[in-house]
């Protein structure tokens, strides 16, 4: 198994980057569960503005944020545009940390910076919060997911390695003379800044 | 006495639910009183962005929410239009959980779930952080009492059990005829799903 | 030392105020850095919605709610126009807790409060994040300053006490006459309360 999940030395901590926003009680909701599953649990919010339905914008979020957390760390990320319908649920553990999200992209940038990475397509369903509604599968399905790997269980236990997982690629800075590179802003923030896909590539 | 008092194995673990915003200070405010009363104590924000002195929309955000807390949860909700008057501060004690509330109909929904309830007027006033506000009873009356009890503080120690509280009824879906119903809206969340009248009646 | 650096009974407590805002990664980056520094500290966000580079905002904020915080707390106080350039950060130790902010007046409405207090003008860049960033000094700078201090590193350890630190005074309220005082309204609130230049001259 990986160095993920063994190296949880003191309380296990899971994040949270959704497009949940914080105007209803989904982001409390999601605790709940995963406090009932996994007590002492530390959970951490990194962010849960990520445009609604806006993978780029959540692997983005995801992708500035991991590398800073402890080892053995969980992250949960749940934005979703094909919530209630076939595309899977997986579980990407990295040399440090767990990854737990839709298979829709939303990693895309996590691939991009790690070099071993396991990816496995969870289907152990027994995990999940039954019954398991359409609607809200970060309560239903993710947040258990997430919660039983803090809690020690093995990445193995949730289902098989899979490599035909979803990726998309960031636009890549283009040079057009010796002078000049074309990039594409990806996200302006909160003082103005932009994330280029120069950057982004480079993360 | 009740389960709810007693199943605290782990860190204990307070929730809030209120209309304050998180542009202010208050929040973090709270937090600090809680924290001074219990320390080690877990706080999980359920949504901070009900409407303001909206009972309706406190109610339905704390129903949706608190069954998926661990047994032994205090769960605060401050939303509190008669601030300052003599509204009555209630302890409410299910099977599994404290609610913390102003006694406004804020728990209705609570109360329309949950079959074996005991509802408490707070009197013991030495509990509060003195001097007690008009304007900020949050963490004047409702975080010292949340804290006390997360602290383990049984909930007869705060006051009498009374019958009289407030409770309203959300309005029910009606038939029309064999293929219709008439329900209510009650509130829209941020991907467009309603929460129907039926939906609440059903939580 | 101070009494703040040895009252650490329990969980060490770092309290976040920033004008981060939360559409963004930065608060989530933040807490990854500090976790990763001292294991099971509690992070309690006090407000991330202080105006962007709004010095008076987050000299209000942290006002309003530091002292409901037990001993030993470590006040992150991050609203920093002046990011990138050569305005120091410091460490300012009370009696009961420590702040970390850059040297900008942020921490004036503490002073006014506090009667013994020491200042420090951090130098002790090992204890940064390396590389340390133009944009990000909340990561690279404060973040990992206010995790050790939480972690128990002795305030004198980050660099020499100063007495030339910024401060400004908030407009005090003037009488008129005999009925009338004149005051400014600093700052309101979510329910339409305003600060008034008189209260914050009170806090």
């Amino acid at each position: 198994m990986s160095a993920a999940g063994k190296s949880l030395s003191h309380r296990p901590i899971v994040t949270l980057t959704t497009d949940f926003g914080l105007n209803d009680h989904f982001v409390g909701t999601i605790k709940g569960v995963i406090l009932d599953i996994v007590p002492g649990v530390e959970i951490v919010d990194i962010c849960h503005s990520v445009q609604a339905f806006d993978v780029l914008d959540g692997a983005l979020t995801i992708a500035q944020a991991y590398s800073y957390f402890p080892n053995g760390t969980v992250h949960l990320v749940v934005v979703d545009p094909g919530v209630g319908t076939a595309r899977r649920p997986i579980i990407v553990t990295s040399e440090r940390h767990h990854f737990v999200a839709p298979d829709n992209g939303v990693l895309s940038l996590v691939y991009g910076r790690e070099e071993r990475l396991h990816v496995r397509h969870v289907t152990a369903e027994h995990y999940y919060l039954q019954p398991v509604s359409n609607t809200f599968h970060g309560r239903d399905i993710f947040a258990p997911i997430g919660a039983y790997l803090a809690k020690g269980v093995d990445a193995e236990k949730f289902g098989e390695e899979i490599s035909d997982f979803v990726r998309f690629n960031a636009p890549k800075p283009k040079p057009v003379d010796g002078n000049t590179i074309r990039a594409v802003i990806l996200k302006v923030d909160r003082f103005g800044s932009g994330t280029f896909s120069a950057t982004a590539a480079a993360i």
